[in-house]
């Protein structure tokens, strides 16, 4: 049937499409069914599911609305004639109810499913049995393999034609822990410094529930939103990148389903091993790095857990031929001084620039992190490597790739008071007691920041003086909460007095 | 902050509110998150997720485009003032999380879900995830009690106010079966003839997946849909009804889980039990007789499975105070000749006339459940209670009161040529070889019948001459099917040579 496309602009998080009630009689649709959508010249389609609007108000007769996502991926403008038909129900559902019943699948029977994510023709809700499948029911090495792949052939990839590709990421949970961009820094100078035909395009994610992510921490002093033609000139300019990896369709799938994860907070293992994986397949990596970080409040709770999955991931990555190697690390507590955008990057600079003022176990894991990387890549001892990272960021020389970097990606470490100036509302948190330093919670800190505005906030946060171990006398102070409205801070405060996040016994 | 409604009479299925980008940015809200809607002056509110409008488009800065459901709900109008803030995610979360964890719920935690679920503060995806965690882990009988108890609760009731309130299921797939129009009229015609304080107030479904249900085929000739207080009214009248239960608001938390289940085509034990158990405690039901068929294509595959879904219900019953007679029967092939709306009205007047020609099959089945029914509730022997229902049936006296049902509803026993007319369009189904019939598939029936036009075209259906264990010649007639257009009937036809419903050995 044609019917002349309205443009609404519509927003919806989903492809969606509205139909007059009399379209609907017509074609004998319901709500929530769905219907195949192309331009009636041309063969690419998109299914969507259906609302309908009544007469008289939203459309004519001839008309259907389409939510903005349809139109973007069918290039469709206003008025223009587009062919919509019922569609059948997709054969992936049947695969969804089949893991829902606890019997794995096939490489056909997942990419099918993954497939059908990326071309929105699953619903959310069917989305969500698939989660609770897998979650419920796990994936055996097989499975995530497939799903892995499948992640990586439904979306774009980044080939550099290196022969040594270089990444890394970390498992956490930890806030502060704002290492990449030191590694890439480190790694990056090595890179020059050694002549290796290597690069290091890092892609990073903004913050979900942490006070900030790696790319929202570039973010203060550089772009990183780029197309993939614009992260290949950066990366040929300066054999590294820090971007957002959100918008270029690297394993879109991925992005979908976490999406529905969200809505109750769960992270199937399965999932967790296929997102990171394929995104390290996409931009065709040959060296990873994957840093697990364990403790109290950190993703995984204590090292048993955490040892058994870096086996469960050091297996996927052979059935992939994926080199991986994983560290594993302490994340009981907050990472150096600052949380939130502004207040990390400081941290970054100062290691960086070497200041006396530094945070040393930020610095520390960072150069712990590079020197792994090192001697993974050149294969040398940890030693020889360690000294190597070590002599290059003294030496001022990662600093240099760091600045080289942030120009390639259109920012500038000038005016650096005013880019990262921090919230002007701020208030002091004292200790109440004299004693030593027992816990600092990684979760309530990230509360705490997200109330004063973090991430959305660049100056909002937390700077920490302190960490587990050290000694405290009454009212001396252990952090500064920073906001830029008044209100905010005052809620931030209001529930760090409420959770009390250091505990000093 | 207050916007002005733009009722767009659009049929989401679920209540959304769209908003103007500029509010989104103002209240921090992202697509897919929720907001509480109220009229500025009431205290009703609804709670609905968002979508985001483009300027220059559907909305203005300060309108709200609202679903119909909202409209409705909180009673509307175009341009009136309504007051949005954003929602907070619902506790329901984390008790759908605990379940999918296999934990068990306590009441309350149950009434919260089903409570969030009638009032739209659930995404279907997270509606998913509840149906999961039923699906996957079971419900032990407490649960099973406190759903059903939740799902009574959070609906609306039908209070008559009488000594007994008789009621009953089917749970089925067996195609044709419509018992229920001749077992309400014997009762019926029971409670008059030996003056019983009781009534037998049957809400019943359209179908889903089978050729036609109850209020599908009571429609060719009379009303089905009426509000609480015009059942009432009937109800006093005849002291029985035959009406559609669909918007009546019982047990409407229902509707919402099954619209997700059937997704999936998932149908977890303790959703079916509470599902139909809190239909008849919505209607104050004092006498619920349940009838489960079993046999190759039923519901129930065999046997063992019925008995042991008859235990749970008996158990689950007791535990509501809910006084409830299972029977089981044979549903391995369809029941009558009709299949088909006014095919199947057309058995159940010809059993109700004492016709030559009715189905002799349709009218032992509804004496079987009538007599189980009045021994259950006079508490005399089945033989005397099989005694006063075949006299009752055999002396005009059935026959009589659903006249009189009938009539109560709109409807009426005249133009009945017309009203049943089949369709036009017919062919005849051939048996291919001489033989004894060994087997009728419900489903395949059920196919060819949707493929035909059942439900929605009253003539549409399948008249089937032979049942198993009949003896046919070759070339004798097995059925016939007819449609309102030719194409149905040419595609029924297609369908029917391809999937062969009928097995003669």
């Amino acid at each position: 049937m044609l019917l002349k496309v309205k443009a609404l602009q519509l927003i919806a998080g989903r492809p969606i499409a509205i139909i007059h009630e009399d379209t609907a009689k017509w074609l004998n649709l319901h709500v929530g069914e769905r219907v195949r959508i192309k331009r009636y010249d041309k063969k690419q389609e998109i299914v969507a599911p259906i609302d309908i609007a009544g007469s008289g108000t939203l459309l004519d007769r001839e008309e259907i609305a389409l939510s903005q996502e349809i139109v973007q991926e069918l290039k469709l403008r206003n008025k223009e004639i587009v062919d919509i038909n019922p569609a059948l129900r997709p054969l992936s559902v049947d695969y969804i109810k089949k893991k829902l019943h606890g019997e794995a699948l096939t490489f056909t029977e997942i990419f099918t499913i993954v497939s059908d994510i990326v071309n929105n023709k699953l619903t959310e809700a069917e989305v969500a049995y698939f989660v609770s499948g897998v979650y419920l029911n796990g994936m055996n090495f097989e499975e995530i393999t497939s799903l892995t792949k499948s992640m990586v052939k439904t979306g774009h990839q980044l080939n550099f034609h290196k022969k040594i590709v270089i990444d890394k990421h970390s498992i956490g949970g930890v806030e502060g822990n704002r290492t990449t961009p030191i590694v890439v820094s480190i790694i990056g100078a090595a890179i020059d410094e050694l002549g290796l035909n290597a690069i290091f395009p890092k892609t990073s994610s903004r913050a979900i529930t942490s006070a900030a992510g790696t790319a929202d921490v570039i973010e203060t002093i550089a772009k990183v939103e780029f197309s993939i033609d614009e992260i290949k000139n950066i990366v040929n300019k300066t054999n590294a990148c820090l971007v957002w990896g959100g918008s270029l369709g690297l394993a879109p799938a991925d992005d979908k389903i976490i999406q529905v994860e969200r809505l109750l907070f769960l992270d199937p293992e399965a999932q967790l091993i296929a997102s990171i994986l394929s995104k390290k397949l996409a931009v065709n990596a040959t060296h990873v790095l994957l840093d697990i970080s364990y403790g109290k409040g950190a993703k995984m709770p204590n090292i048993v857990a955490a040892k058994k999955l870096k086996e469960k991931f050091e297996k996927v990555a052979t059935n992939l031929g994926l080199a991986l190697r994983v560290t594993l690390t302490d994340g009981s507590q907050p990472v150096g001084n600052g949380i939130g955008p502004a207040l990390e990057m400081q941290d970054i600079i100062k290691v960086l620039r070497q200041d006396p003022s530094r945070p040393l176990d930020l610095e520390n894991r960072a150069l712990y992190l590079a020197s792994e990387l090192l001697s993974f890549v050149l294969n040398i001892s940890k030693e020889e490597a360690s000294k190597t990272c070590k002599a290059i960021l003294e030496s001022a020389k990662a600093f240099n790739k760091f600045e080289q970097i942030i120009t390639a990606q259109k920012g500038s470490l000038s005016k650096l008071e005013e880019k990262l100036a921090l919230g002007k509302f701020k208030c002091d948190i004292f200790s109440e007691r004299p004693g030593t330093i027992t816990e600092i919670s990684n979760k309530k800190m990230s509360k705490i920041a997200r109330m004063a505005g973090s991430p959305a906030d660049n100056g909002a946060g937390i700077f920490l003086y302190k960490h587990v171990g050290e000694p405290v006398k009454k009212d001396e102070k252990l952090f500064t909460i920073f906001a830029e409205t008044k209100e905010k801070l005052s809620y931030a405060k209001k529930i760090a007095d409420r959770i009390k996040p250091v505990l000093v016994k």
